[in-house]
């Protein structure tokens, strides 16, 4: 059990042949979302052979158009290609109102259900959850509302020490509740702490996404020990008073939030258009952090 | 002195990896416009070295997304370049709406002029003109409204014959009114034609652009005896039904309307999804009009 993320696009606002705007596919416990849509993703998507059918809900961050104009374009070709399911679409207000005015415009009437939620301005909590994991939403420090996004797999069942079971004598009814983390009562009155009949839970993992935001430290409860997380480093550290301007991070600044959020893993994107190669905001970052990575299009991994 | 068309996108409505939804580069003595501006084109322009920042005006045919989803983030990233120049950008009612919403939620104020005219539904005229050579939308037969556009060399100065011009003893001030078609009245009352103090005047070349739309009559007098016409061929012949009822144009009907018409040149365009080689478009459209090309992504015509 794991999450897979592939980058569809990691670069920002102004467009470039060699990145395109933000877009992510994640797949968790066979389901699959998509956290932004820049201008371009429906082709990226039949490029990585990644179907657009199988996608239950689309995370939208900001209304900065680098992360959602390719939005309009993916549903209307789900409605074109004749999608059926509900599709979910979580982002900041505006919007539905957007969404609303294009269709009403192209005279289309969607074949299949868009259930679009709008997040209140600085407000955070799950908005979307399944048995096994949920996704939470909390705000980042951008010019406009802009919200990050949490995948976090729900704790998982516990397995029994054999052994114990046997010299207990535990009841297979009893037997779920204990997995699942609680103590045991035997016949006779005693109670038998749970650590005592199971092993330790397998690690519930968790995936963070931060983009667009400047630094702030109002964010790093949200992002507290996750696996990994995915934290924009739009500028090199010279930068640091565009990066201000822009409310936006630089290398350092990245490095500095995953490591004071004891992230595992951090994953860099979001370059400006200025950087071709990102070796320098790597390096920058890795001096305050270690353990990262640029990511660049096409570029997947695992968090485990 | 002659139109230039290079075409950057010639897909219809489903995104493919070999041909991008519409958009239309034209040059026309030193100017550069957009027809149309599907989900990609800022990209496409980068791909081909066209300069975004020389854009004098932006036609938009219709809401549909495949004509127009690539407008907003083409807008943002002149806005993002620095652009100062005022931008036209020319299309049907509903237009405004959209941008405007879109700029009010990314919080952008453009720091270049937008101007945006919107088209009453099947109107007819002269939407944009310089001192040589305008540009004239009609109305297509789409499913909602659309138009087309017509891109026309305004009449040119005639060449004056030097032995005329010497045996008639012409003064060089009632000159430029011959160049420009008058006759000459000389001082002993003698009305002299046209035509024998000059050579015919070089040919005005016009570039018609018809997509998306089914055919119909009424638009034989707007595209009558241009140069060149760009024409929607979305199927083959075989799917005439389909063809009517998503108001699409199949081969042949594409070059009855070029044939009707009397067209110089027909150039196919904004084919299905379903195909990746349009031979058979090309082939049933040249049994009924034989001066027929079809188009690709990147194909660029000279129109003269």
């Amino acid at each position: 059990m794991s999450i897979q993320v592939t980058i569809l696009g990691c670069g920002s606002a102004t467009p470039t042949l060699f990145r395109n705007p933000t877009s992510q596919w994640v797949e968790i416990h066979g389901r699959f979302f998509l956290i932004d849509c820049g201008e371009g993703t429906q082709v990226e998507l039949l490029r990585r052979k990644l179907k657009m059918s199988k996608l239950r809900a689309i995370f939208i961050s900001h209304l900065h158009g680098d992360h959602f104009f390719g939005l309009p374009g993916l549903i209307s070709s789900m409605h074109l290609m004749g999608r059926k399911e509900k599709l979910l679409l979580i982002g900041p207000r505006g919007l539905k109102q957007i969404m609303e005015l294009i269709f009403k415009h192209s005279e289309t009437i969607l074949r299949f259900e868009l259930e679009i939620v709008e997040l209140e301005d600085n407000s955070s909590g799950i908005v979307f959850s399944e048995s096994s994991f949920h996704v939470s939403a909390f705000p980042l420090n951008h010019r406009i509302t802009c919200f990050g996004f949490k995948f976090s797999e729900n704790p998982k069942l516990r397995n029994l020490k054999p052994e114990m079971v046997e010299y207990f004598k535990i009841p297979i009814a009893e037997r779920k509740k204990i997995k699942a983390g609680a103590d045991y009562l035997s016949p006779s009155g005693e109670l038998i702490p749970n650590a005592k009949l199971c092993f330790e839970p397998p690690p519930s993992v968790e995936y963070a996404f931060c983009s667009d935001t400047a630094p702030h430290a109002d964010i790093i409860p949200h992002i507290e020990s996750v696996t990994a997380l995915y934290h924009e480093a739009t500028f090199e550290n010279d930068l640091a008073l565009r990066a201000v301007e822009t409310f936006h991070s630089t290398a350092a600044e990245a490095a500095r939030q995953a490591k004071q959020a004891g992230v595992k893993k951090l994953y860099l994107g979001h370059f400006s258009s200025r950087y071709r190669d990102t070796d320098v905001i790597l390096s920058q970052a890795r001096e305050v952090f270690s353990e990262t990575e640029a990511v660049y299009d096409g570029f997947s991994f695992t968090v485990t």
